[in-house]
């Protein structure tokens, strides 16, 4: 079991208290990296985390989306990013990638390895890293690889 | 566990023998209900069937199409299905329900209890009948159902 | 000016009398020649005629379906035809192509060269023939050839 | 006739010199009033105006965009603009319409009764305003409005 790495996050919304993966146990979580201006996040990715929002149960499904800005920071910060959510209206967290304070990759970005944006993390109920892709997925292998991992028992 | 009724079927297309749900076991079954002159069947279930179809391992998930022909059985015979299936490159197999001889609803639809067309049906790997919906269901949903009987470990 | 040729049609649908070409002169005319088990005109075509008919106004765009069967004859005859249309709801006029006795292409589909289906084809309100295309055309290129054939005058 | 008012942009983005709507007289002019952070722009507007860009040649129908932020103005200045510009590959020329100065409505909107965004104006190839309407459009309506505008000749 490779355990998903902890989200190293600057600010969150759309939740009271910050998240911790630690704390999701027993979940299956969706994390979507993404970047507000990154039009394959915004045309699929982030549609897509809004019917996974709304069709499963948050009891076993938690949606988390992390804003990995790793260029153009200047008109991707949080700010901005508040506007996006709200005219989005976007319910599910979302958490700012924590900055590396030189400009590059944020810090989770770096810790999960990822390439760019839309990246698609799955993690299961024990909290193990077991999907990780870039680009789009299509909906019917996002569902299938919920559904399988929704059907592991928790531990 | 509910069993799913056999197929009861007339005739095969896209197999070179007949297909029987007692020698599906070990595999997810995924069965599409259709009638080829049925809208809600041509533009949304058929194209979800071959999505499904191309996206899941032949040895995991067996996608099996049912024409349940419930009316103007006169337009919608073997010889029409045929070129249906030809016209539309449907490469999984299909089945025409047995007929019940008097222009009812055919067999394995009664036996189902299906109300109309489409109807998805998903049967897990120990042949039980695990979810049975008319009309459509989104990709999303039907790869969570499908994942996780995926998941379920063979008898 | 190359006039349209005149339809030559075995029988009509959604209309209590035949129509000529002749008696829609002031009209744009969008003929859509199609087959109920083709797959692009099934998907594509007939929907987009759907949009086209509930686009415009009646008294300046007139919505022709023409069933031009040059295969698979006996699956796709009158009676199944009539099944096509009142499952999909279609509301224009459709009239089944004159077969040409001899299991070829059907009279009006030769009168015209068309190769296959689906074919769009414009009339101008003068009855000239302007546009005639095999295959899918898009909405915007569909919008504008409609759009510049209404802006011209009547005779 | 009711002249279109003129552009009133801070500045261009995607030509190489200041456009007005007086040096394109003769040409039909497709006008996309959008904010790169209102969904609908996002999804539907700029995307039919990239197919408007591509399906018509240019020398007859003029696409631009104006980007004409009536609120959130700090995270939607001219350098956010850039780079959704570029992210999106967008090809046509884009202008900020003119800041009032005091965060209200910019000029040109306020010029032209604009109540909000996404707003699709059509100007015709004599320069009168001839369609201006808030919300989506849908793209055979757009295609139908062009080609008219199109077929009217200059004067």
């Amino acid at each position: 079991m490779i355990e998903a790495p902890a989200l190293d996050v600057a600010q969150w919304f759309n939740t009271s208290q910050a998240l911790a993966l630690s704390e999701l146990r027993g979940k299956v979580v969706v994390l979507h990296a993404f970047q507000m201006l990154c039009p394959g996040c915004v045309l699929h990715g982030i549609p897509q985390m809004q019917r996974v929002h709304a069709q499963f149960d948050g009891d076993d499904v938690a949606v988390i989306g992390l804003h990995t800005v790793f260029e153009h920071h200047d008109v991707m910060g949080p700010a901005a990013l508040k506007v996006f959510i709200d005219e989005n209206r976007l319910a599910f967290p979302i958490g700012v990638d924590q900055p590396d304070g030189h400009g590059g990759p944020p810090r989770t970005m770096r810790q999960y390895g990822m390439r760019g944006t839309p990246t698609l993390i799955l993690i299961d109920r024990q909290g193990a890293l077991r999907f990780q892709q870039l680009g789009q997925v299509d909906d019917l292998a996002v569902g299938a690889l919920i559904g399988q991992l929704l059907a592991e028992a928790p531990r």
